[in-house]
């Protein structure tokens, strides 16, 4: 009898509606504050994003999850005795440094960066129990950003002139994909672990 | 000899005077940032705030406290070992959170909205530990963000008109209410445990 | 056989370091948000500071850190479990802070000062393990403040007009000391614990 856990087609749809739902609520805050803008609209916008941007983040987070229990990371003790509120507070810490990440827009560059920074290193301390975590924090920073760099390169959006950028892309986004990486991770550990071992 | 507790007279003081004091401190920052405005002065002020706010929150955080400890409510084991360390985590947070409802004025409304309610999150995920904590969140945000609205719509204060509203009141009002709640409960079990099972 | 420990050459040589770079990383954000300006630089630049920051920072730092492994504070489980978890941990919540206090340049008096200190609580809540932290705390606010209220008057360097002052420093000051001092009488503690007992 293996202990080993997995996501089924439930588990993957949850962590599909979980990343598209969270990426339209972060984006709004991005495109209202004017720290991106949508340069070319090919598809219908959902709420303030193009359709491809929820889709991203959604598929995103369930590939991250999936890999996360596909590489064996397991649940701690505080995610099996309280996994809604596990669950709770990591999605909202990953919401909470969306809003501040276009928040930030119009202070000086160092003091946003060091302060988006400092709270994803306080969300990646916090949540990441496994190094199937950080790996899939680099993940989502290499694919997350590297996809940005390409999108921003290609002329489909582009981010305010008055945001610190590198590459095109805003300084603090490794800041907010890394912590992003760590929480999808364990949203899939959580996932997993509603369905029992296989 | 029964394990339930209650507040006495001196605790339920104390509720009040740390409802008062906070509220006093929140509303400062409402009055400053120019998110609230008094429109109607008839009794004195203490500092930015007309006699009534103070009386109530303090009056509120004494009826939360007091009801939670009489549905049961108990003391979790970190709170039985440092009551003093918990009462002053959950107060910080609470005194944090009303800030930021301040400061949030001026911000694309989306941003401000989704920030305060991250925040709210994580502090009742942090501090709420039982089903009781929940009910007087949701009592907390039926009878204040109930009162705000009648208040609000007969003139007696208002919010400044670039603050997002629903009924004439904020639209991150729920989520401080929501926090307050919580964390009035825990302090009311926390008095109650400096008293001893009755 | 004691079991007291003791930070080496090394130890300290990283917590002057840790204290520096952090010192650096935070005064950037200051002198950027135009929060304090030096007046007087008769030292090279490191970035945005003037040489003797740094060293400042650096060494009250290692000082604080010593007293606290001296005064015999010691480990928690925690720390010994994942020491380097904690020490990011702490380290990212002064930083980030330090980033909030160059934040609320702008925002109203009371909405900066209340965010600050109610940070400040919630860092000195999570990290303070010992009586020990607590003197570190009154140390690092009496000499750092005290320093700051010296060289402001000495017109080193001042605070923007517009930021609320006490004696010539922000009245937000002894908030980012207190969690520093705590966050420092740690980080003795984490380093003395890598060396092990002597």
């Amino acid at each position: 009898m293996s202990e080993r856990s997995s996501i089924g087609p439930a588990g993957l749809a949850a962590l599909v509606a979980t990343g598209a739902i969270g990426g339209l609520i972060g984006d709004m805050g991005h495109v209202q504050s004017g720290t991106t803008v949508y340069l070319e609209d090919p598809l219908p916008y959902i709420w303030e994003s193009q359709l491809w941007f929820p889709l991203m983040v959604g598929g995103g987070t369930a590939a991250l999850g999936w890999i996360a229990v596909e590489l064996g990371a397991s649940a701690a003790e505080a995610e099996r005795s309280e996994p809604l509120r596990e669950a709770a507070a990591a999605i909202a810490s990953v919401l909470g440094l969306y809003a501040l990440t276009a928040i930030v827009r119009g202070e000086p560059a160092a003091v946003g960066i060091v302060l988006c920074y400092s709270v994803a290193a306080l969300i990646c301390a916090r949540f990441a129990r496994d190094r199937v975590d950080w790996l899939c924090a680099l993940l989502a920073a290499l694919f997350g950003v590297g996809s940005e760099v390409l999108l921003s390169a290609a002329g489909v959006f582009e981010y305010a002139g008055d945001v610190e950028q590198i590459l095109g892309v805003a300084a603090w986004l490794p800041a907010l994909y890394l912590a992003y990486g760590v929480v999808a991770s364990r949203l899939g550990v959580l996932v997993a672990l509603s369905r029992g071992p296989r």
